[in-house]
């Protein structure tokens, strides 16, 4: 699993200035559950509090995380980007911002390569959720990622 | 109108250390519409292109920056918060990305202060659009904003 962790953040700092920016890391990966971070400092806005163009940036970069380590561990690679994503901002976040993700079940797995393989694009939906240090949800974020052949 | 672009450049560039790290800027503001920029180069990403991340904040700034303007120039003063959003993305951008936004019409403008007035605290909904350079839509990004008084 830890290749993965390395993969990521190499690749993310080497070729998204923004995730450096943000000091944003893929912190842990399971193969249920998939974790980035991002200290506040950074990400701080007005009100003392997470900024919203971070917190929606890093729910971004965890799904299309969760998309890359599944295309990369099925012998695949692709590029991958978010088409389209519905944001609720609940609650502030007044610390470090930690983003999750849940694995999706197999057949969505097997769905989105399948039509990968056969079409050379296919979309699928990831929902990352952002909790308060107190564990109370701050933020939704439903996603759809398009992969896509390497031109 | 030009003391309301140095306001909002000096307020996001003191508090938002993501402005700065995008180098982001309001360019316009003419009474009617609003225009954010920023260079690509602090925003790409893997593809080349403006990473979506970046899209997505400098839209949250842009409809933040139109209330923050409706705001004050009505001689209030307010936390200004992004409670949701919905945002397609349908173009990659190659180069500078050009976040834009018109002004609401008079009577949701008086809607939302005496709302504000009557309960310290109201929203609206601001739409923000990004074109490509050859003036395509790239990016709608439909935003909830809530004003509230400062505590």
């Amino acid at each position: 699993m830890s290749i993965y962790i390395q993969e990521i953040n190499n690749y993310l700092n080497l070729n998204v200035p923004l995730f450096r920016a943000m000091n944003a890391s893929l912190e842990k990966w399971d193969g249920n559950l998939l974790v980035m971070k991002a200290p506040l400092e950074p990400n701080i806005n007005d009100k003392g509090t997470a900024f919203g163009g971070s917190l929606v940036t890093l729910s971004y970069l965890t799904g299309w995380a969760i998309t890359r380590i599944n295309i990369l561990q099925n012998g695949e690679n692709a590029d991958i980007m978010v088409t389209s994503s519905v944001i609720q901002f609940l609650r502030p976040v007044h610390g470090e911002i930690i983003a999750e993700c849940q694995q999706p079940a197999c057949s969505e797995v097997k769905y989105l390569l399948d039509r990968y393989r056969q079409y050379g694009k296919a979309n699928w939906n990831i929902e990352i959720i952002i909790q308060t240090n107190d564990k109370k949800t701050a933020v939704i974020c439903n996603c759809q990622y398009v992969v896509h052949a390497i031109c």
